[in-house]
């Protein structure tokens, strides 16, 4: 574990750990506010957690802390200090210069900036004009252009703010990985759409009553291995994970008494998440490798749990039947194969957050499209709904009515996350991967699911991912766990075995 | 309000929103501590709190506070500057002067004692073994009288503990105050015990079903008052009020099956000094004026809620019907005045948290007795058992069996707080007061309480008291509401009136 002894590194880590601790707070505070915070809490809440950002921002950024990274980073290459030292200075450093570079004042403003763009970005699409939050998109896309200048990039001004979801991912390289990936996705596309097979998604949209639901995903998430004695489940507007400690990891969910996928299948995939958090060596606590080792690497959690376990005939042979108790009348007709059809079924539609497993990425390859060629001056913000529709046809081959159900539908422009989205299919393509290196160590993977058993999944990507957090870039993770780099691959074979079977083809 | 264009007070306010933010950061962390937190979560919150507290602490005691108040201190008494301003100059001057005279290491160690001294009287309370935690509570009283030393004082070092929790209020006139109260009082359970009355407190401990009584206790808050849109109310071990913003106020109550008053009193209690806290002028919000005069004058709402307004005939003239839905089968049989009565049964007992009104006070002047005395250095920790029960002997008629229901029995001076009770009993003798004043102004207040009818006294309570924060000092707010200083009759009275009707005396 982490060198205590050095005193070089107790000083760091002291300041670390406060570091910590301040942000550990804002995560609470955050997690409060969208689950039980009343509606005019957000007067004092706003302030609490801007001064809790300052607070630790003007500790980090000072003189001290840039000395006592200099000085670790000569002497943390000896055989007294081990990988987690290496990666603790190492993400110091990377975030400490990424800091210091960017001016107080322009931190200032564009914090400002995106607070008012969000609020511009909600009025915009419920009134469904984009030309309101056009203006704000190009202060927003000219600030990361000059954040991008700052941080200083080597090829594309976007691979800096790449850099900082997905360490080591450049815009070239995942031009190569998407090429491919938007290649056979359109393929796999085009076979199911000549297929005869429609399965009954309507069973999906009978009547399922909250508690019922509620009750029957809590017992899912336990059975997954969620530790509810370090872990909480509540209700929110949007399904997210909290950590503010590996022993403090919440998730949130949101119900549908009339579409049993939102609460359940987001349940799964948040437990993904909180797994990963809870799973981090206790070690690692109240330092900064107490993370996921990048948002792509966090994604694949989720996104294995809930596709690749959640939604296969092996999880539902178990689960069907302790299912049918959450709405008898309507599931007595129905079998588990029938159900498995419903929960994978692939149509092409307009929203991101509601896509299947296969034109999900399609979704993302149209906004990092859009996004790398805003930051790199190749288009313009104006340009952004007609191309958004045109690569909608292309893709997709369906067009929006209107800028609310598409370019304006993601909050993440208006808060300035550029950079972000591609990591979502970045971790599909890692789940496939590390999915296929799992099925190879158990060989019984269908057997044991199919008996209810979820946990050795849990412990097996726990011992090989979630216990170093962000000791390890991803591409260096990705090799130790799997044996070969990110591969597209992996998740071509896992689109045709699994919706050739299902589609015939 | 605030004098927000002078520069020095521009300064100064700045540095007061940071403090409270952070303050309001530690509130909002208490809260979900004993509410929601996982109970794995505490590894990772102590740190937080910790590092929330040494962070302000920090930022407070600088030099550059002090010279700012100092600067403060001989222009805020221009005419430009308000009552308000003086309040937060005076506050802060105070609090700072505390704060500086207090060696860091001093209160790292105190605090740490505090910590160990507390879970140590935890297990003392479990085994009922006095001697295991005497050690720690000689150690704590040692260090609260060199607190004194450090902090200075005039006559007795009793006195500089006092002033923490009520501002002007010393021993010597506690003890005026006291006495004159334990005559009247010891006086009143005479005659009480004398009386042929016997409330039946049986049907307060019946079947009452928890979401029913939550449901009826939730009415009844609001009605009070309480504004939900700015509140939460929750459950917890132990009933608290937790405020992090005048919009942002937490009740929570602790639910009993089998005895009503557990729930729903302590609903009414807490809600008394939620309402104190959300009716503070919002321009006082981010400073230390956004609290209440002191603990006494806090407890004053909170008493004159649970015990002046929810345990009157009027009351209940209106919510004893709506309570049958709680209990139909057992409440068939009862009228609205059995049940009035059995809510003020009168009964010497063990434990001062579930005390009566008349008794609860020789709780508190027992404990005050003992505990300045033990600062004052005329007893010892090790003579605590049999002073306390000899007085339990001779205030209450009855000794506690083990000392877990005896000197064992509150945390509080485990936690250091020597200073702490006298402000319960403070806070009745001031609800009186306030409460005798109230009636002058609404003659007509028993029929507009029984007619469901309780806005009126949230809102005289908010406009004569509560808005005003901490901007005076108790002596002086009492003025300012009652036209005189505390005086002891109007609970004598209260007593002989309420009481004596009652009991027949």
């Amino acid at each position: 574990m982490l060198n205590t002894k050095n005193k070089a590194m107790k000083k760091l880590l002291k300041l670390e750990n406060e570091l910590h601790d301040l942000s550990a707070a804002k995560s609470v505070l955050g997690w409060d506010q969208e689950t039980y915070m009343p509606e005019r809490g957000i007067d004092g809440r706003a302030y609490s957690l801007s001064t809790l950002e300052v607070t630790g921002h003007k500790k980090f950024t000072r003189k001290y802390t840039g000395k006592l990274i200099k000085e670790l980073e000569s002497v943390v290459i000896g055989p007294e200090f081990s990988d987690y030292d290496r990666a603790l200075v190492r993400n110091l450093k990377r975030d400490y210069e990424q800091k210091i570079k960017l001016p107080a004042k322009f931190v200032k403003e564009f914090s400002e900036l995106a607070s008012r763009a969000t609020e511009t970005w909600k009025k915009a699409r419920n009134e469904n004009n984009f030309s309101v939050f056009a203006p704000y998109l190009e202060k927003i896309v000219g600030m990361k252009r000059k954040e991008a200048k700052y941080l200083g990039y080597q090829q594309f001004p976007y691979d800096v703010l790449l850099e900082q979801y997905e360490p080591g991912m450049t815009q070239a390289k995942l031009e190569n990985i998407f090429s491919e990936l938007k290649q056979y996705t359109l393929e796999t596309l085009e076979k199911i759409k000549q297929s005869n097979v429609k399965p009954k998604t309507e069973l999906l949209k009978v009547h399922y009553p909250a508690e019922k639901q509620l009750d029957f995903s809590r017992k899912v998430v336990e059975s997954m291995g969620f530790d509810f004695s370090a872990g909480r489940m509540d209700q929110s507007a949007h399904p997210f994970t909290s950590s503010s400690h590996p022993n403090d990891v919440r998730i949130t969910t949101r119900i549908d008494e009339n579409y049993l996928s939102t609460c359940l299948t987001s349940c799964i995939h948040e437990t993904g998440h909180a797994l990963y958090e809870q799973g981090i060596d206790i070690g690692l606590a109240r330092t900064r490798l107490a993370d996921g080792a990048s948002y792509g690497f966090h994604e694949s959690q989720s996104r294995l749990w809930e596709n690749y376990i959640g939604k296969s005939p092996a999880f539902w042979r178990f689960w069907f039947d302790k299912l049918k108790g959450v709405s008898p009348e309507n599931l007595a007709n129905v079998n588990d194969e029938e159900f498995v059809l419903a929960m994978n079924d692939v149509a092409p539609s307009l929203i991101r957050t509601e896509a299947d497993e296969v034109t999900y990425n399609l979704h993302i390859i149209l906004r990092f499209e859009i996004e790398k060629d805003l930051i790199n001056g190749e288009i313009e913000v104006k340009d952004i709904p007609t191309v958004w529709n045109n690569k909608m046809k292309e893709y997709l081959g369906i067009v929006p009515e209107s800028d609310s159900a598409g370019c304006l539908q993601d909050i993440h422009w208006a808060c300035g996350d550029f950079g972000y989205f591609p990591t979502y299919s970045l971790g599909n393509m890692y789940a496939a991967q590390i999915y296929h290196r799992l099925c190879e160590e158990y060989p019984d993977l269908d057997e044991k699911v199919a008996r209810g058993d979820l946990l050795f999944i849990r412990k097996w990507l726990a011992d090989k991912i979630h216990k170093y957090g962000k000791t390890y870039q991803p591409e260096d993770l990705i090799k130790m766990v799997t044996g070969e780099e990110l591969n597209p691959k992996y998740f071509r074979e896992y689109l045709k075995r699994k919706f050739g079977k299902i589609y015939n083809f």
